[in-house]
């Protein structure tokens, strides 16, 4: 008998969120599932790895499933699985359900991406899947069947080494899906300065995104003001590959 | 009388590290320096914000030139930069001088881009500079020349919107620089399992990098490994463009 695909699931928004919650629920068919996710709230944690302190692990439950919470972050949960808790090489990484939109440049601040990137480093077929709702009690109802399809799609075909898939998911009626790109854009900040009790400032970061192709189609944004999921092919490789033959003609 | 140019310095490994004191030294001749430094070291911070927690900022000084030292991250740094401290946008973000290279992957995880790459996003001409020695001691004076002469290429050329410079800089004899891309590679981890005094386990991210495509020409690997100092473009635009057709004849 083959033996059943392991998957490796992880997020962002720590342990005990709602949308990790969902997605052990809609993974559980489909293989043996592995979860490692951050002990506390890990957004906006990018591909940031714990390099200065040690990591600590912690076993919880959810839903009846042993699950492992970590002090790191979710690259550091996804790092810690493939080499040191798993006993063989997981099949698949699967972040999220994330609380809240990754889509446009959010992809590059993001924890649950940071997560999909790893396992996309390490050779995995890897996904990322966001909510566009930042409730704590958003309703996951509407998300996970998309989820299924997509896994499914993902398990049929396999990804390219070093790409993921970035999956966003509008919230209510969704009406399909779209293959479309990272729209390009901002975020337009404000920082918010005020006075503890011993008069000392802090700031808070704040702001607003600022879509600076609205209404392109083609564009992760314009999908979900559609309604449709978008699904964004994410790659590792950051070289600007159309930038070289002009930085060659530079005088340094 | 022309304004001086507004050059907003960060770096990963905190306000007191000499490789930002190496880089002020050099950038000092062209334009008006705005120092914004973590307070700590902030290495393998990738891209990451702080959402969880306030910001505090401290004025400290760096030879003779008042520098603010900021308990974010690098890109926090940058965002309360450009956003509440400084009375005009900058005209660059230079990021380094990093204690330890940051060719291949390392860029995924790298403070030091992350706040090159946030000035980028910004639309501000930016550059990532880092020497391949991890010694706090590392001796900067084979890099400074090289410093200056990419920031001056940088600042006659411009850059394009979305993108920044990732600099790699050899230790010692340097015979060259090359226009290069980034080198496909990963760390294969090895996770270091102790016990603290009261019995308890407590894990260390270790590790070496691979590189997966050793000595092949024209990348940045090989460009340092040939003593030349690598400059790979590195862009904000996360979509892997080449995999969009391919997933579009995916059955989702």
């Amino acid at each position: 008998m083959r033996e059943r695909p392991l998957i490796l699931v992880t997020n962002d928004d720590g342990v005990r969120a709602l949308g990790l919650r969902a997605l052990v629920e809609v993974l559980l068919p489909y293989g043996e599932l592995a979860v490692i996710a951050p002990e506390r709230a890990m957004s906006g944690k990018s591909s940031a790895i714990t390099v200065e302190t040690p990591l600590r692990l912690k076993e919880t439950e959810i839903a009846g499933l042993p699950v492992y919470q970590c002090s790191g972050t979710p690259v550091d949960c996804v790092k810690v699985g493939v080499n040191h808790l798993l006993k063989r090489r997981p099949d698949f990484v699967v972040s999220g359900i994330n609380h809240g939109s990754n889509s446009s440049v959010n992809v590059l601040y993001s924890g649950t991406m940071g997560a999909a990137v790893e396992g996309a480093l390490n050779g995995v077929p890897s996904i990322g899947f966001s909510l566009c709702s930042h409730a704590p009690d958003a309703d996951f109802s509407c998300a996970t069947g998309w989820v299924a399809r997509i896994f499914r799609a993902v398990a049929s075909n396999g990804m390219p080494s070093g790409v993921c898939l970035n999956v966003n998911i509008p919230e209510g009626d969704i009406s399909d899906f779209e293959i479309c790109r990272q729209t390009t854009g901002r975020w337009v900040e404000e920082i918010i300065s005020r006075h503890d009790p011993a008069g000392k400032e802090y700031l808070w970061l704040a702001g607003e995104y600022r879509n600076l192709e609205p209404e392109v189609a083609g564009t992760d944004i314009n999908a979900l003001d559609n309604n449709r999921v978008a699904i964004v092919p994410i790659q590792v490789d950051m070289t600007a590959h159309k930038m070289l033959a002009q930085l060659k003609n530079w005088d340094i």
